[in-house]
């Protein structure tokens, strides 16, 4: 027995059939009149179409037609880092979450005694965004109508594996069931984007567009850069044997995934150094790389140097750019070694984009057909950096809060931090930015709360109208997302 | 037509007559209790007289008793960096809104085109200071009674041209209006101030002082230096040919400025370093930079030791000594080329007080007769380094939410960050820092609201009692700006 | 006169027999439903016992069973550096608040004229901890029932005398009185913890637990770390010729502590580098150190090892690891030269957990038996580096709001910013860290208000039902920090 286990023991008993509760004024400020307001301005925009502009979602959950999600446990647990890391932060291995070792030793196989692990810690969840977007989740969509607790733990788990194999719960069911209007997946710059045709071909009508993600082909320092070439050069049908092939080679796949249905490109770095280096020494640089080569430095001058080559694409072809800054990714080394990326262990970092922003900003910020959307995972640049910055440059848009602060106080401080300098409208809108899949509604639903909230707060203190804060509620919950990404 | 106007067409209608509101009540928090005694504690201090110990307000605008202010585009768009920041960030070009251009080349000079574009997009300021700001100033002042829209703009426009041509519209007349108690302005070093000496010849019974701001000539990288150098050679009558020559000329200048009713120094600084350097290095750098040879470090080390040398000379001559610091000045390097500075595209840095201002402290900040008021622009400085400070050196006191923070979140964070540690008693009260003349009544008064809120909240709370609150209320709303900056 | 007292007496009269309250209901948010339910909330864990886990009282006070506090200033004002750092902040010297000089020149002695000056300026105290805890104080240990002014000042000063010579107001009294279960004191590395052993002996039932602090014998740089390795030397037995030896002495001294009851160590750094040495490096560093020619670099290097080596032995000895970052202590050097150390001048730092403690963390972070709890005075750390780490590392928990923090808004601040990351299991409830004794209560009752209110909004908002929140409740107010430091 854990620490955490005792702890809980000490003061919990046994509750059969504690009711699971899913308020329709849930989540909002409890003064009467705001409350009021805030409802108000919720309902107007709780059914509106979900638009998502950027997210994590497999394609090939589309392409198939009778693609299935598995038991409980592979849905809920097994690729939901949100999930396991706080497990495992309090001392539950993952190999007893069934979580596949990289040299394929044992792990838990049991997926019912998995769901009955987490059910047993899912006290540990009281308070957190994945606690109320699980519940929202377990009440909304599998009907369930008891709290997950150890006792009720495998009740819930038939409920939810008889549901599983229905049709009702093919995803391109769940896609018009949760009223969809547009997804966007996040895909390697070396797609072929097969799944993508396949859904096209299929002559389905749900909206899956690509993002085009070319991280593994700019970061030279990555061990698998070079493979990542090689395939580059393979979809592209270039002959990559210099920088200047290598910049057509990319351009080439943007063309690609633009005519396959993006809009949007997509940036993940450690630190969001700009600058733009002479083409000799960005092809020397290059070079040294496809020589095995390429110093740490090379890397970070290169990657500086491609997120301002990215821009010009952008500029030129139109693809909204998204960049998504300041994670230390697989912080832990002997879990990565055991279990590879996306194990919950990405910790962010505190993050500066005031000058290390300016030589792109400077190049290509002033642009109008140029959209650079910024995310952050260091709260205090809300106010310091970003709104300032949003609300200058023609260019710049701020995405909605990430991650860790895809949250009700992580959007509560966004929205008080960003709009007295940058406003509601150099904001894009919400993102779901989610694998998991059927938690997409529960997601955009508390963002929608959030923002009736907010705008609730604005009203009953006097600073907006009702009809200005109607006006908000929908840009917010719909139209800023569809015009920011250009999915109009 | 931009994103931004098409995405607000999509949700808004035409609304005439939309009429304005401007209640007694606003901005308050909505609990009941809270709010009466918020009122109260407001109502006590509202009418109270106003003490601007720092803005921008050109003293010409007093020096001249038959001043006019222009068009309502020349008063309220074209001087004001908050309003155009946000319409250039949602693609609106400056020269569509008159901003003249650096070469002169032609920009828009019909004032209320102008107008209608700013009425058109006036929506960007929704839940904005500056939203706020200027409904005050349209009900208060301008007695507007419809909201600011595309159908009501050029009704408004007549209105507020027909009383700006008004005697009652001339600054001394608004002077008594607002009832202003001192107000005081922001001058370069090498200023004759002209102006002030014009107001005092005058007989005028308003009282506007000069504050000494020597960032121009300190600054020995900026292209203008040597030019400001022989400004003040010139009107101190000092031939600078050495350092020792060079803080004479400031003392000089110094004294000079106290005599004409100065109170107060300021400095503006990238990064708050403070360092002392030995005579005959800083007589060394001064030369290198007479000759044109200083380097960026030589800047760096020589604006740090003036920092010092500037509190050494308050210790002396007792003028408050001011600091701001952090902002990057002039991001947009292309804007700045077209336009020059205080376009509104100044962008906040992270700033480290702990380390940087102790070699200041450890030397100065135990004295007496010295205060030195700190500014930021990053509001995580608040509770881990600012308050720390205040709360410990009897020198230091806190400046009022800077800039963008100068807002009713920004100074509900300062007061939440910064109370428990510092107390009330180690900030200085409210500054309106502003260039925008008219909007001062209603910078004050968002203040006085914000103060209201924060004290009604400790009151609700039983953290402290009505009386304690009424005083607090009244220092922070006039005692305390009065006594720091010795307005007494 | 002061300036400040000077603003104060301007809007001040006297009011003699101002009622001092101390409202059962204070503190939470006023919306009542909210208030009901805290309330609840509270008064479930209002009475539970005191786990004081981790603060710095003086363990002579118990040793002796005859210990008496002095008078009401040598309780109240001359050890408590956030009483004396505030009004030293206003210009009132050390020497009138009878605060000893290192060079034992002549400071006041008069301890009444102290208790009046402290009186005349207790309005800078309004909405700070301090003024919280001193109402709680007086109100309910010392029965005062007026407010303390210029006026009651010496009737309080009276009463309270008369009590502190009562046999109910010695130590172990109290402790019964306080409802105390465990108090931990903080110990140097080197004591031969006599008072600890004294208590044992007196057969007294209290709990009173040594904790190991290994700062002087670590700090290579401080001045006097040469007589702390020779004082290591003399209670360990061990002659410290060699690193070797130094780190047996280290584990000897922790099996006595441990052996004493300690369960915890505590870790003072300026900054949290760990960085593990190969041992011959180790070495060389640790010989020149005792030749006195360590660098500051050597000093830097040896604490980022030294860490290392302190989580590797609680690793085995099961020790819970402690660690306090960030404060640059006694910041102030001429206070510091005539006064010496905790004047309250130690100022915070901007802090970084994320890289610092990777190397620590990648090493024993995912050991099951270890625990490592983070404290901060940069709270922007919280949700961005120290929640994601402790919602991760098994290893790794969060200590509660430290020194400038342990306030109403900080304590608030700190469930908002980290409990959506890392849920409230991964903390480990309060800790009062004080050295002011008889503040206890006060303490632990405002956190316990804080917890109830925090609850609460959980509660009306539906986040959260209330079976689940008195569980939680009860976990923050008592068996978190029971389990955390294994003082079960």
């Amino acid at each position: 027995m854990t620490l955490a286990e005792s702890n809980h023991m000490q003061s919990s008993g046994t509750h059969p059939h504690r009711p699971l509760r899913l308020p329709h004024d849930r989540y909002f400020d409890p003064d009467p009149a705001q409350k009021r307001v805030a409802l108000e301005l919720y309902e107007a925009v709780a059914n509106l179409p979900l638009i998502c502009p950027h997210g994590h979602v497999d394609p090939r959950a589309f392409a198939d037609p009778n693609y299935q999600f598995g038991t409980p446990t592979d849905l809920l647990i097994i690729p939901d880092h949100y999930v396991f890391r706080m497990l495992y932060s309090q001392g539950i291995g993952l190999e007893r979450l069934g979580i596949p070792a990289r040299d394929g030793s044992a792990v838990e196989q049991d997926h019912r005694r998995i769901w009955q692990l987490f059910a047993d810690h899912y006290y540990l969840f009281r308070g957190t965004p994945t606690g109320m977007w699980l519940t929202h989740e377990l009440y909304d969509l599998f009907e369930v109508r008891e709290q997950l607790t150890s006792d009720s733990a495998m009740r819930i788990y038939d409920q939810i594996e008889a549901k599983l194999v229905t049709p009702e719960f093919r995803p391109r069911a769940l896609y018009e069931r949760f009223n969809i209007e547009v997804l966007c997946t996040t895909d390697a710059a070396t797609s072929r984007l097969a799944d993508h045709q396949a859904i096209r071909d299929s002559g389905w009508g749900g909206r899956i567009r690509p993002t085009f993600r070319p991280d593994a082909v700019v970061n030279l320092d990555a061990p698998t850069w070079k493979q990542e070439i090689e395939r580059l050069a393979e979809v592209s049908g270039i002959d990559i044997v210099s920088y200047e092939a290598y910049i057509r080679a990319l351009e080439a796949q943007r063309a690609f995934f633009k005519q396959m249905g993006a809009t949007a490109t997509d940036h993940g770095v450690t630190i969001p150094y700009t600058h733009e280096l002479e083409p000799a020494e960005a092809d020397a640089i290059f070079q040294r790389a496809l020589r095995g080569e390429a110093s740490e430095q090379d890397a970070a001058r290169f990657t500086g140097h491609m997120l301002m080559e990215m821009a010009r694409m952008s500029v030129e072809d139109g693809l909204v750019m998204q960049l998504h800054p300041g994670s230390l990714r697989s912080h832990n080394q002997p879990l990565y070694e055991r279990f590879g990326s996306d194990m919950g262990a990405d910790i962010p970092l505190a993050t500066e984009y005031t000058r290390n922003l300016r030589p792109l900003l400077n190049r290509y910020g002033n642009e109008q057909g140029f959209t650079l959307i910024l995310f952050t995972l260091d709260e205090t640049t809300f106010s310091r950096e970003l709104a300032p910055l949003a609300g200058h440059y023609p260019a710049v848009r701020l995405g909605p809060p990430w991650w860790f602060f895809d949250s009700w106080n992580g959007m509560m401080r966004f929205r008080e931090a960003v709009s007295e300098t940058a406003g509601l409208y150099n904001t894009v809108g919400f993102n779901d930015d989610t694998r998991a899949y059927p938690s997409i509604p529960a997601r955009h639903d508390l963002a929608r709360r959030v923002d009736a909230n907010w705008l609730a707060n604005l009203v009953v203190r006097g600073i907006v109208d009702m009809e200005d804060a109607h006006e908000m509620a929908h840009a917010a919950a719909y139209g800023l997302a569809k015009s920011a990404y250009r999915l109009g």
